[in-house]
């Protein structure tokens, strides 16, 4: 029931040799690194809030897609072989009481200092962009090397125990003659977030105003596209803050963990 | 991120009366009943057991969908306005230490004797066979009027704590040329079993005469069908069987909790 290991053996060198880099200190965010591999957002929470956490990704499913979980004071994954979540990343945020305390390339002391934390790696929007732009159809962030957008909404997620939050979303803007390909393309991949949550009306969301993201980097809108928004693994992090959760560690965002698991394992 | 229920006031209609008639006592399998709306299979455990259950659930997706998680000592669904847990399925079973001690009709008793119960519905192969039967693929054991054929194989689930089983599947003989639309047709249900684990060979998963199932009913294999196995919802029970779990109630096999949910909310 583990998902199996890319066979592309320069996929899978492209994958190890990014976190050993990572690992070494290296700080880039990961867009377009060992492309074809699954990244994850990463969370890592005391024990006494893993169930509440696994509960609130359970009942919020298209925000919180979980790939794996890894047990109190555990830091390695089945996703990735011989990978150690406290270094492989990036970076990491530190939040402590819901607002962010810190930034580090290297979580290990954090790990020494809390040694129950239970650790979940979520979906990213990643995996669908590829056969988005496979299937011609222009992903803006990319094509403008920026950020994807991600806006907080007023819409409630089902909340669990004392988990509570906003759904965040991202937005790719469509044209509107590819926004049903761009639909049942993201729709095939339900375990990363999956087809969109909404399709244009920003302020439907309790979106004011689409040019000022309260993540990620603004994107151009031509004429003729919709704005189109996908649920946002950005989403656990809103329930961190807005629940004041004492402890946490995420990835800082776009700095991603890069697994073995090819993109197409989540493919239905 | 609930699942609407039905906006067809006659399947609503169906699915309330069933479940007044269950609760006033009735006892019959659930096949056929309130079709359209989605049946589930439920597993009841002391709070204890909750995390190592979710966690088995989320690391073995295929056999345990978790379509809602009811928190310690409730008894009603978000699935189901009005419904009560305790009461709304037609037959239980009560498992002490891993083996079966009972089976009740009104769990209403087994419920205040241990208040501390964390209830699972599960996704049941219901949902996918109807639109199997719509694509003119014969549901052997619906034409045959019996039960679907399930069997324990020699593939562990990945354990999860104290939770640890093999996977049970059941059976479906389909004609050769139809093989590849049950597995499309199945896979756009990923959150109720999804697409097959297995086409033909039951050597390989450990199965030794498919005249014999473990549980169900055996049914005809005709000349130039398969036996095509999909992750079953008696995969938990088995898990609770095999690690020994100290209390449990669950539906009985073919007694299902009936939902208002339709079962297009689980397409892809």
């Amino acid at each position: 029931m583990i998902p199996a290991p890319t066979q592309d053996p320069l996929a899978l060198a492209a994958a190890q040799e990014a976190r050993a880099a990572y690992r070494a200190g290296r700080v880039v965010p990961t867009a377009g690194v060992a492309p074809g591999l699954t990244q994850a957002n990463m969370v890592s929470l005391p024990r006494d809030w893993a169930w509440d956490f696994l509960l609130y990704a359970q009942r919020n499913p298209k925000p919180c897609p979980v790939l794996d979980v890894i047990e109190a004071g555990g830091h390695t994954t089945a996703l990735a072989e011989g990978a150690d979540l406290r270094t492989d990343i990036p970076l990491y945020r530190v939040w402590r009481d819901g607002r962010l305390a810190e930034e580090v390339s290297d979580a290990r002391a954090l790990w020494a200092g809390q040694p129950d934390l239970v650790t979940f790696l979520i979906g990213c929007s990643f995996t669908f962009e590829a056969p988005l732009q496979q299937a011609g159809i222009e992903v803006r962030h990319i094509a403008q090397g920026c950020n994807v957008p991600m806006y907080r909404t007023r819409r409630a997620c089902r909340p669990a125990g004392r988990l509570h939050g906003e759904l965040v979303v991202s937005m790719r803007p469509i044209p509107a003659e590819r926004v049903a390909d761009a639909v049942a393309i993201s729709g095939r991949f339900p375990s990363v977030h999956g087809a969109p949550v909404h399709v244009g009306d920003p302020a439907a969301l309790g979106i004011a105003d689409l040019d000022k993201p309260d993540f990620g980097d603004p994107v151009q809108i031509r004429p003729g596209e919709l704005p189109v928004f996908w649920a946002c693994g950005v989403t656990p992090q809103a329930a961190v803050m807005a629940s004041g959760v004492p402890f946490a560690i995420t990835h800082a965002p776009g700095h991603m963990f890069i697994t073995d698991v090819p993109d197409a394992a989540w493919h239905v």
